[in-house]
C-alpha cells in the first residue's frame, strides 16, 4: 500500500472509491435492502450508494420508508466507511505532497507517527490507525449522548441506540442522512439534541490535519500551524456570518422561523449556518426560504469545510488564501501573508485552480440538469448542483423528481466533488518542477 | 488636469462620471425630452442617464416611444460622451499605473505620444486627442455604411442618417440602445447590417491599448505586446466558444432559431455570442432562450471584453491570467507564462481581486433585487444583475417591472461595474510598495 500510495495516490483513491460504490450499489439494489422486498432500480441504488459513500446525504427515495432495516444499515456503514476512506485518503495524499515538496511545516502526522507509532506498519498504516482510532472515539462519544437523548424521548433502548449510532455517524461524517421520515423537525427546539449534532458535524468538518494539531497542542494557539489557524478562523467567521445572514433574512418569514421565539430563531439560524457548509441536516424546507436566503445558502455550500475532512466544497483554506491575496493587493504588500507566515505563489495558484474547477463543475452540472429535465427552474438546478458537488445534501426536492439521466448527473457531481477535488489538488501540488530559464516579465492590464 | 490625473486619478474618474450623470439625468427629466411633453420621474430619468453614460443599454422605458427626438439625441450624446470618457479615463489610469510602476512593456500611448504628438498638450492631452480622433473616425465610417444601408431600406436620407449615427455610436461604444421599437428584429437576417454592427462592437470591445497596438503594428504579430495577444486570443476563443454553445443549445428551440435556415441559425448564434459579452443588441427575446443558454449567457456577460474598452465585465485579460495560472499549476511550472513572457504574482492577485469584486457585486445586487422585488425569480434577478454590472444591457424584462428601489440597485450596479472596476484595479496596482522583511514560508492545504 505504501508503494502504491507513493507512486500514484490519485489513482489509488479513485480505484478504492469506485470499487466501494459498486459494492454498496449492489447491496442496496437487492430485495433484502428494500422495505417492500423488491429490487431497487439501478439508478436509485447507485444514487443512494454514491450519496452515502461520498457522505453527501442527497436522497431520491425516502430513507425512512423505502429501505428495510438492512438497507438503512448498509447505508450508514457506507457512510462510516466512506468517511474514513476520505479522511485517510486525504491524509495519505497530503503526506505524499509533503514528502514530495519537502516543505517546512510538514503535516503533523508525519512527526507524531515517527515518534509515537512503531515503524512496522509504515507511514500510511500508522496514519490509518490514528485516523480510525480518533474517528471511532469521537463517533462513539457522540452516539452515547444521542442514544441517551433518544431514549429519554421514550424510543426504547434498542431503537434509541440504533438512532444514536445512525445520527452520530451521519453527523461526524457530515452526511446528513436521517432515519426518521420527518428528519429532525420534531426536535427542532431541542438544544440538547441539536448542539451535540452541530458539534459533531463541526469537528468532522475541520479535517484531520486540524484535529491532530488540536489533539497535540490543545489551545496553545502559538504552536498551531498556519493551516490550523486559517481553517479555524475562516470556519468561525463563516459560521457567525452565516448565522447572521440566515437569521436576518428569515427573521420575519412565517413559512420558516417568523412565528418562533427569539431563542428558537437564533438556534435555527445557527443550526442552518453550521449545517449548510456541508452537514446537510435541515429543520425547515429549502423551498420555504426567502429567495435571498437561497443565494446565501448556495454560497455557503460552495465554500464548504476544512481540507482533508468529511466536508465538501472548495474548502475554507481556499477561500482564506484568496481573501489574503486580495488583502495583500489592497494593502500593496508584495507577498501574501497571514499570522507571520508567507504563503507561496504556487499555493495561490492551486486555490485558483480549485475554485475554477468547482465553478466549472457546478456550471456544467447545472446545464446538464436543465438539459435532462427542462421543467426544472434555474434556482433549483443551481441549488441541487452545488449541494451535490459540495456533498452537502440539502435539497429543494429536485433530486427525487429527476429522470434517471438527471440522477446520473448528480451522481457524477457528488463523485467529482468528493474524490475529484482532493485528487485534483494533490495532482497539481505533486507536479511542481524546477525551471532553469526565466522569461522576461510583462504585465497585461487587468480589470 | 495632468496634475490631478497624476495625484488622484480614481477620484477624478468618479467625479467626472457623477457630474456627467447628474447633467444627463436633469436633461432627460425635463418635459422637452419626453414624447408626451411631461416630466419623466427621477428614477426613470436617472436610470436612463446612467445606462447611457455607462454604455449599458438597459432600459426601463421604451427608447422608441417614451422619448422625444430631443430625448433620444440626449441619450446618444450621453453614450458618445460616456464611451469617450471611459476610454480616456481608462487610458489615463493605465498611464498612471505604468508611470508609477516603471515597468517594462509600458503602455504604447506613452511612446507614440512622446514621438508623434507635440509636448505642449502634456501626456494626458495627447492621449485624449489620439483616443478621440480614432474613435470619431471609426464611428464615422460605421455611421456612413449604416446610413446607406438604412437608406436602401427606404427610410429616406435624414431618417437613415439619424439611425446610421445612432446605431454606429450605440455599437462602437458597446451600448446596445436601439431607436426602433422592435430593435433589430426586422433586420435579423440582413448580414450587410449585422456584420458591420458586430465589427464595430468588437473593435470597441477590444480596448484602446489594443487598438493603438493594432494601428501601429498592424498584423506584425511578433511586435504585439502581451496585453494585445492575450486580449485578442481570449476574445477570439470566447466568440467561437459562445457561438458554438449558443448555437448548439438553441438549434431546435422553436421560440428562437429552431425554424430558421442553417445560415440564419449560424448568423444568429454568432451575433448572440458577440453581443452577449457587452454589446447588448439582441435578435431574440431572452425569456425564449433555453434555460441552459441563459446560464451560458450569464457566464459570457460576466466575462466581458477588453481592458480600457467600452465593454464591461471582469475583462478577458482577467480570465486569461486566471487560466494561465491554472495551466502553470497543471503543468507544474513555477511561473505563470504566456507567449514567452512571465506574468508577475501581483498581476494574478489583481485578477483574483477583480473577480472577487465582480462576483460580490453581482451577489449583493441579486440579493438586493430579490429583497426589493420578491416576485422576481432568481434566474431573472441574476441575469439582470450581471447584465447591469457588466454593462451589457440584455434584459429579461425585469428592469421595467422593478419598483424604484430595484431600479436604484441596478443604477448602483451599472455605475460600480463601469467606473468601479476600472478605478479599483488602478487603485490596487498603484499601491504596490516594497517590504523590507520577509516572513518564513508555510503552505496551508488547499482543496
Ligand atoms: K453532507
Ligand atoms: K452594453
Amino acid at each position: 500500500v505504501d508503494r502504491l500510495a507513493a507512486s500514484s495516490p490519485s489513482r489509488l483513491a479513485l480505484g478504492v472509491f469506485v470499487v466501494g460504490i459498486a459494492f454498496f450499489t449492489l447491496l442496496l439494489a437487492t430485495p433484502i435492502s428494500s422495505a417492500t422486498g423488491e429490487w431497487t432500480s439501478l439508478h436509485d441504488a447507485m444514487f443512494t450508494a454514491v450519496s452515502a459513500v461520498c457522505v453527501t446525504g442527497l436522497t431520491v427515495v425516502s430513507t425512512a420508508t423505502h429501505w428495510s432495516f438492512f438497507g438503512q444499515l448498509v447505508m450508514i456503514i457506507a457512510v462510516f466507511v466512506g468517511g474514513l476512506g476520505i479522511l485517510t485518503l486525504a491524509s495519505v495524499l497530503s503526506l505524499a505532497v509533503t514528502k514530495r515538496l519537502g516543505v517546512r511545516g510538514k503535516l503533523l502526522a508525519q512527526q507524531s507517527m515517527n515518534t509515537a507509532a512503531s515503524g512496522k506498519l509504515g507511514e500510511v498504516g500508522s496514519l490509518l490507525r490514528i485516523v480510525i482510532t480518533t474517528s471511532v472515539i469521537i463517533q462513539g462519544i457522540l452516539a452515547l449522548w444521542l442514544t441517551i437523548r433518544f431514549w429519554t424521548y421514550g424510543e426504547g433502548l434498542w431503537l434509541g441506540l440504533w438512532h444514536g449510532i445512525f445520527y452520530s455517524i451521519s453527523a461526524y461524517n457530515n452526511a446528513g442522512f436521517t432515519p426518521h421520515s420527518d428528519g429532525l423537525v420534531p426536535y427542532e427546539t431541542d438544544a440538547l439534541l441539536l448542539f451535540p449534532l452541530m458539534i459533531g458535524m463541526f469537528i468532522g468538518s475541520l479535517g484531520f490535519p486540524v484535529i491532530m494539531v488540536l489533539l497535540k497542542y490543545r489551545f496553545h494557539t502559538r504552536k498551531w500551524n498556519l493551516h490550523t489557524k486559517l481553517t479555524l478562523v475562516t470556519s468561525g467567521l463563516l459560521v457567525v456570518g452565516g448565522t447572521l445572514a440566515w437569521g436576518l433574512s428569515e427573521w420575519n418569514n412565517n413559512a420558516t422561523i417568523g412565528q418562533m421565539s427569539v431563542g428558537d430563531k437564533l438556534l435555527h439560524s445557527l443550526f442552518a449556518s453550521v449545517m449548510t457548509r456541508s452537514g446537510g441536516f435541515n429543520l425547515v424546507e429549502m423551498d420555504d426560504l426567502h429567495p435571498a436566503t437561497m443565494v446565501f445558502t448556495d454560497a455557503l455550500m460552495f465554500a464548504g469545510g476544512g481540507s482533508a475532512s468529511t466536508a465538501g466544497g472548495i474548502k475554507v483554506t481556499t477561500i482564506a488564501v484568496m481573501f489574503l491575496a486580495i488583502l495583500a493587493e489592497a494593502r500593496g504588500t508584495p507577498q501574501v501573508q497571514a499570522f507571520g507566515r508567507r504563503i507561496p505563489e504556487s499555493t495561490m495558484r492551486v486555490a485558483i485552480s480549485v475554485l475554477a474547477m468547482g465553478a466549472s463543475l457546478v456550471m456544467v452540472g447545472t446545464i446538464a440538469l436543465l438539459a435532462s429535465y427542462p421543467s426544472a427552474t434555474l434556482d433549483h438546478a443551481v441549488f441541487e448542483s452545488i449541494s451535490a458537488f459540495a456533498t452537502v445534501g440539502l435539497s429543494t426536492g429536485l433530486s427525487g423528481e429527476l429522470p434517471p439521466a438527471g440522477k446520473y448527473v448528480l451522481i457524477g457531481l457528488m463523485f467529482m466533488g468528493r474524490v475529484g477535488t482532493i485528487t485534483f489538488a494533490t495532482a497539481l501540488a505533486m507536479r511542481h518542477r524546477r525551471q532553469l530559464y526565466q522569461f522576461p516579465e510583462e504585465r497585461p492590464i487587468i480589470g
